[in-house]
């Protein structure tokens, strides 16, 4: 059994802090460069897309008729609406597929409301002093810089493992019109693996707002990403904003960037009615269409939902090793020491790893210097500053499995050491 | 010999006209239903392409050893910059490729001037209390639509056969730093098909502009697209803003929307490395990379600039026969009349005709009762607004000859008629 490090005498604390050392000279002579930073997928999950430009053999030609080779169909084809409506529970009519990048089209959607506004609002938003917006925290760095890079106030809120503590964010968004929206990852959030529960997301859908156009940002990256084949149940929000008499206060998004091709996938903006009347109107004057070629490759090779299905349990077969090596390897180096605790998701592509207070960046760092680069610390934060500095992403998707075995090892290492320095000092 | 029109005695011009509604119901009745709208290529252009996506069959490794199915490499693969480089004569380190759509990455462009600024911009353009931006015409509806939708002020300026009428571009510049910019299609300009002469380029270069930060939106869309093997020498506009200076005037666009496939193509934004550097300062929050599985398969396919401009060579053996077409016939329909004028361009995808003032509404009118679909009247100018009524583009692409011999001459019936009622009112 493992003695808790703070009940560690000095003399074995310091024998431990040797023994520690050794051991991470001993992975720094080794040599190895990995890579943990980002939730990338590995190239067996890239290849289980196999070829699936090969589904164009049987022609350019759309279910509706429309040439995919050529101009139109800003709203994109049929068939690609059909897989993301099933996926995200919206009507083909609420869908709008876009390019590569479900990223740009969030980007694209603050960056409309910012010039022009979205539906409900009373003027765009650079016409405000200020604008505020809820980061439940730790969350996705992407989405806090989108909101960052226009000016915004970003407004961080408690992550729960049930979503964002919604106490602070009913009182944020009933006490200012500034306060304009919310990030919200809802299923296996990144980086803790949270799954919003359908009270959260009534409260969301609910909720009082001073502003007439507050927006929910749905980034439903991990709607379909299963590591153990639970496909979490969860209440439809855009129904429950409609029921509630706003339905544009939800904008969705998703893409197949980890279903098929992460650079090269197929995106979706999802929404009411309202919400993709709006969408249109501006980026009409944007693209005359998304490529059109590229989703219908896409809905030839997924197909269905029972095919979707199966292709992602394909990913999990792959992803799961990896998830539950981490968490191996982290249960024997750091297990009963009390100086950590980390997240055992059920789909996604992070482990969230919190370490004692004011640690973060030294572990990170250290791990650097061994070759092993690891998300920036406080990344997941607003700003890129973790309050308490001790929170580490961790991204298992791309190393082969013995390689993370080592940078886990390694990062085991020193959490501990840097865990003991605090003592000794 | 025709007889001008305006030598008609009274008898002679109301049995022409007459003669001329019998032409046009009887065109009526027949049923046929074309569009000749916007400068869309049609299906045999698109199966020039063949399948290019059968070149990744060779696997999805760039050049450089990128797997272009996973994320990264914002500004493109290098083997697509290195075609894009050689079109557009600018090195390939000033090169980012896009998605399928330039004119996105336009929209992207101006709505980062009015959200940030540009390099040179003493604040973003939405702190200015009005922003003005030239457009000379007639020119590209799109163009004009994304400055309009911004809320900018457009500002007509004439167009000439080689290029904008450079006395009223360098008045406005010179005279307001609220005009930010003009629109710009320097060869086989839409919709005239003018090429920009060496001086009007030298001058846009070297003019004096009351704004730091004044843009040329320089998009070359047509720059490969001859009809007669003709490749325009033209002076480099971003060596000669360079040399002024000021190197970041222009941002060079274009794409292969008209070489491969109009709706799922490769785009690119060109510069200087002021340009880039700033371009990726800001697209770095919009994606994490751009379709690189596409630039892959069109590297491969387009091969080289020899390839590529032999390839270009088979889309004018097909557009060529559909010009000489609509000018023939317009020759016979109209030649010798006194009534319209129209444009004989080497390259692009539109011939202009002149008609006159106060007519063409009407005429595209009459046209749309007979079930041919022509670019909307006033369409090429500001604001969708032909001050003299008197612009008609014709975009001979899509239709297949007979159908394009047929749509002239209703054309020029209608023309004739519209010409003739004036006279006779």
């Amino acid at each position: 059994m493992p003695v808790p490090y703070s009940r560690l005498t000095a003399q074995q604390a310091e024998d431990e802090v040797k023994e520690l050392y050794d051991r991470y000279e001993a992975f720094k002579s080794r040599g190895v460069k990995l890579d943990m930073s980002r939730g990338k997928p590995s190239p067996k999950q890239l290849d289980l897309a196999g070829n699936l430009y090969e589904t164009l053999s049987a022609g350019f030609t759309a279910a509706a008729g429309a040439d995919t080779r050529n101009y139109g169909e800003l709203a994109g084809i049929s068939e690609m609406k059909e897989i993301f409506s099933a996926m995200l529970g919206v009507p083909a009519d609420g869908i709008i597929v876009g390019g590569a990048s479900s990223l740009n089209l969030m980007y694209d959607t603050i960056s409309r409301a910012v010039t022009h506004g979205l539906p409900g609002s009373a003027k765009p938003w650079k016409d405000y002093d200020k604008i505020r917006f809820l980061c439940p925290s730790p969350g996705y760095d992407r989405h806090f810089a989108v909101t960052e890079h226009f000016g915004f106030e970003l407004v961080s809120v408690p992550m729960t493992e049930h979503g964002p503590d919604m106490d602070a964010v009913a009182w944020h968004a009933a006490s200012d019109e500034r306060v304009k929206g919310i990030w919200c990852v809802p299923v296996y959030s990144n980086p803790t693996g949270a799954i919003y529960s359908d009270e959260v997301i009534a409260q969301l859908a609910n909720m009082k707002c001073a502003a007439s156009d507050f927006t929910i940002m749905w980034d439903n990256a991990y709607g379909v990403h299963h590591l153990y084949g639970h496909a979490p149940q969860q209440a439809n929000i855009l129904d429950l904003c409609t029921d509630a008499g706003h339905p544009e206060r939800v904008i969705e998004f998703c893409s197949t960037s980890k279903i098929t091709y992460a650079g090269a996938g197929v995106s979706c903006l999802a929404g009411s009615p309202g919400t993709v009347k709006a969408a249109l109107a501006s980026m009409k004057y944007q693209t005359i269409g998304y490529d059109k070629i590229n989703m219908l490759a896409h809905a030839r090779f997924l197909g269905s939902m029972d095919n979707l299905r199966a292709h992602m349990e394909k990913h999990a077969a792959i992803l799961r090793p990896r998830f539950e090596t981490v968490d191996r390897v982290l249960t024997e180096e750091l297990g009963g020491l009390n100086i950590a605790s980390w997240t055992k998701p059920l789909g996604g592509y992070f482990i969230n790893l919190v370490i004692q207070k004011n640690k973060a960046s030294r572990v990170i760092r250290m791990c650097a210097d061994a070759n092993v680069t690891l998300t920036g610390a406080g990344a997941a934060f607003p700003y890129g500053k973790d309050p308490d500095d001790s929170n580490i992403r961790i991204a298992p998707s791309y190393p082969e499995l013995e390689e993370l075995e080592t940078a886990t090892r390694l990062l085991s290492v020193c959490v501990k050491l840097a865990s003991l320095e605090k003592q000794l000092a």
